[in-house]
């Protein structure tokens, strides 16, 4: 499945959060920035490239809502893996600037990484207006080109390397359990097994609900319920048509080719659920 | 409830999606931008205003986890009005550029806006640079205020007549149900009861499961289905402990005060749920 040709995309830049894991995973000289999630699940969906991997899950900010829908809406395409990261958010000033960190003028991060040190620029720098950059890695990229200014991006240790920037303060994220989940997609159903896989497999299944008839969520888990199937998660997530109308992703904690799970698969179609399932995948842990 | 003295906090600035609601709901002089959500949730909770008016989820996007996160984690405040208004995304540019718009450099707005607008943007400005700002408003702002630059905001038209911009194209949103939810929040468990209420009542529930059990979730959701109470939304939020701990928020077609809702609280509690009620509440249509 993976050779000397196999091409991967990755939510770029390089220095990304994403390229971490990803490089965990794979060998770097395999791997290829992409500008967005679309960008990456495109690649995938339409051949230049061979696998995409793209953040699916922060503990603390929750899903990424673009792949969830992108994954359900616009692709069909498959999990073949979970990578799992620790997310470690560090201040970022330029070495001309080490000095006088305390006095920063602006901070620049991605949404997300603003909101993971939420608490921390709240006690420690509420005067100090916070700027949404695209990613972490550009963030880090502009405090670079710009040492005239006291300004600090938050991001993380590989891109203060990366760009040549002090850290003048570590590890600010607000809660210590900070790790994101990310998806090694595919054309194909497989999946990437080996000794190094920390869990027996878990399957994705994304479907929307026969009616909005009372009780039609509760049926739905009744079937995996009396098989004694367990989910490690549920989620509803807007199907854009209306506000009330939602598909769900649900994680199961069993192999989509047990008897168990193809009746349950089964059963869920014949109560006239819509059911796209994303495939059986393992997960590893990668060095952040 | 509401007099001559209420002070109402926004998510600002003027001529955002929120001030926009809830211009809609009470008289503008009441009404204080706040620069965040949590600065918002905080200003009722320590009583220097009455009322927050704050976005809760998008048809589009889904929901707002800071709002979800800050209503269950940080403060214990109560919903006593929903506010539903549609979202209608325009490209603004400044007049000097009018004529030339189709070439525009760079394009400026909340992560949300152009996320709303992706698949405009995409086909028609595929390699015309995204920035993500802190609000739509504030971008229009940049936008009126950098007449050299050949730039547009995504933002909606009250924005283009405060900011004096021109709208080179109308309702870029890829979406034609666009709407978003805003929660009038107070510190008393009260609710705001006009005859131009379209709905009947809601009562909003978070709660943490009992264990990680099997089934879990399924129990949960029986304590519901078997007394017939339907539930519009059902989300599950991590817990910021570790991937695979969430609480959910559960909306419920109920009043709390009605005895079957009486009955399925104490059964949740029972179950050994812990249970956060944010109050029954009404549902008013906004203009936009």
């Amino acid at each position: 499945m993976i050779d000397s040709t196999t091409k991967i995309a990755y939510l770029g830049p390089e220095a990304s959060f994403t390229y971490l894991a990803a490089k965990g995973m794979f060998e770097s000289e395999k791997l290829q920035p992409f500008p967005t999630i679309p960008d990456c699940l495109e690649a995938v969906a339409d051949g230049r490239v061979d696998l995409a991997v793209v953040p699916i899950e922060n503990t603390l900010e929750g899903s990424v809502p673009l792949t969830l829908d992108y994954l359900f809406h616009e692709v069909n395409v498959y999990i073949v893996a979970e990578l799992v990261s620790k997310i470690q958010q560090q201040l970022l000033v330029h070495p001309n600037n080490a000095n006088k960190w305390e006095q920063i003028e602006a901070v620049y991060s991605h949404p997300h990484a603003l909101a993971q040190c939420h608490k921390y620029l709240y006690y420690r720098f509420s005067q100090v207006p916070l700027h949404s950059y695209t990613s972490t890695s550009a963030a880090a990229k502009l405090v670079a080109e710009n040492p005239e200014r006291n300004i600090a991006a938050i991001a993380n240790a590989s891109a203060a390397q990366k760009y040549g920037l002090t850290i003048a303060q570590s590890n600010i994220h607000d809660f210590h359990f900070n790790h994101t989940r990310f998806f090694v997609i595919s054309r194909e159903n497989v999946r990437i097994d080996k000794s190094t896989k920390v869990d027996t497999g878990k399957t994705t299944v994304m479907l929307t609900l026969p009616s909005d008839r009372s009780g039609a969520l509760h049926q739905v888990l009744s079937v995996f319920a009396w098989r004694q199937l367990n989910l490690s998660k549920i989620e509803s997530r807007p199907l854009k048509t209306a506000l009330g109308d939602y598909f769900f992703n649900i994680d199961v904690l069993a192999d989509e080719n047990e008897p168990m799970m193809k009746g349950a698969m089964e059963e869920l179609a014949a109560l006239g659920c819509t059911v796209k399932t994303l495939g059986t995948y393992y997960t590893y842990e990668t060095p952040s």
